[in-house]
């Protein structure tokens, strides 16, 4: 995972490092000192990963050359193991991303520390790798996959694993439509697309939210879909969709057959 | 609360109006005959609001005729009693949807049927209230205030009750500050705002979001805030903040003397 700051969370990873394999990242020397400070003493060793910054302007070290500096900042930390590279390419910029992995690769082989794991995202991206620098890629909406995934050709709507189960609850006009979905149950989330979400089995999109409803407007007069329909709702952003939700229904055949909790979220420390 | 459709939960709706004071709201004749099917051989009586869209183009009746119509039938209705209108205003639009209002009382009024509540919403247009048709007023964000009401003059720094905690996890340049709170804590609501949330006690704003992380751009290069520092920010849209996070946490001097479970949130029901 990402960086690791503050010593409460210092704690936990380091009991979590006993009981799964695990690498964290770091982009500053802050952020190693706080990781060495912790495992320094034993038991057991960090993987430590260096996040770079590779046109993504998230976080991330800016040059090959500070990659080579925090790597050695790891390589000399007791209780610390560099394992590689991290990153989160561009959108569209994984060309340059990659040219970016191989110059900091080739600094750290003159300088003897091998990036074992050299880690990339994203699920757009994942079938454009060109370089056989990286050695992992992490696609994260692959699992679900999304409308975004569709609109970028990374997926078809079949791929679509995940949907909102939304109720008409009313029918104000001939073309308006309002399901009990709004922006708390499909979030905001709009990387560019038009609306906030698909109809399965047809081509109307939700054209605004309000929290508690999504408003659908049709092409033209239809006394259909009625009051009490059913509507499954492809979302623009899986990730955090599923992050709205306590529970995640499997469904086989329309009958849900096992339920999940989103254990992962809601959490404020 | 608004259209309740669908046979579970009526259930749930009558056993709820057998406990507390409580009126629901319809802006359809199907939603209505649900009501009226589920209460009327009792026990207890439910109050229906008719809802009524006075320009939000959302849920609601069209016309005062309509609003009218359907006040009928709620009144004609065993086991349902008429209770007046309710409306979500539109922004910027208090006073035509006053007129609308007025409109419709006018007509319930001349056949006999008293709209003892006229409920409007909302916080912006809390303190716009010109005509007296309005009874009650659902001023939902007021609660907490956010930074959207402060940019709408219906509120002042001071009155933000609502923020989110965060800590600095990388400074990767000069200007770049990246915090732990994305849009899984602030969500990615933008009313028109620059940016997603402000931070307290400085000018800088969030420029931008991904899931896990808040991407701060400094207008001058800082070594401050450090990574380990702990930023609270107001964001944009109290209402789906609150609905990100499992518990809220009422702080007084810096320290917190009560957490209380968000239990209204993440329930696929």
């Amino acid at each position: 995972p990402y960086n690791i700051v503050g010593a409460r969370k210092l704690v936990r990873l380091k009991a979590l490092n006993e009981r799964v394999k695990l690498a964290v990242t770091a982009d500053s020397p802050d952020t190693v000192a706080g990781y060495a400070e912790s495992f320094a003493g034993g038991p057991g060793t960090l993987t430590v990963l260096v996040e770079c910054d590779t046109g993504g302007s998230r976080c991330g070290v800016q040059a090959p050359a500070q990659a080579l500096a925090l790597a050695r900042q790891v390589a000399m930390s007791q209780g610390l193991r560099f394992g590689g590279l991290m990153t989160y390419p561009p959108m569209g910029g994984l060309e340059r991303s990659e040219r970016w992995l191989e110059d900091a690769v080739a600094l750290l082989d003159a300088a003897g520390l091998s990036a074992e794991t050299v880690s990339s995202g994203n699920t757009p991206d994942i079938w454009n790798t060109r370089s056989g620098v990286v050695t992992e890629v992490r696609p994260g909406t692959y699992i679900y996959n999304d409308r975004f995934q569709v609109q970028n050709g990374a997926a078809g709507w079949d791929d679509c694993a995940l949907t909102v189960l939304t109720t008409v609850v009313s029918r104000p006009t001939a073309t308006r439509v309002v399901i009990d979905a709004g922006s708390k149950a499909l979030s905001s989330d709009n990387p560019g697309l038009e609306g906030f979400g698909v109809i399965m089995g047809g081509v109307a999109t939700i054209k605004s939210l309000s929290e508690e409803h999504g408003v659908i407007e049709l092409g033209a007069p239809s006394d259909t879909p009625r009051v009490g329909d059913r509507l499954r709702i492809v979302p623009n952003h899986a990730c955090v969709v599923s992050n709205l939700f306590d529970v995640v229904n499997f469904v086989r055949d329309d009958a849900v057959v096992e339920t999940v909790a989103v254990a992962a979220r809601g959490r404020s420390d």
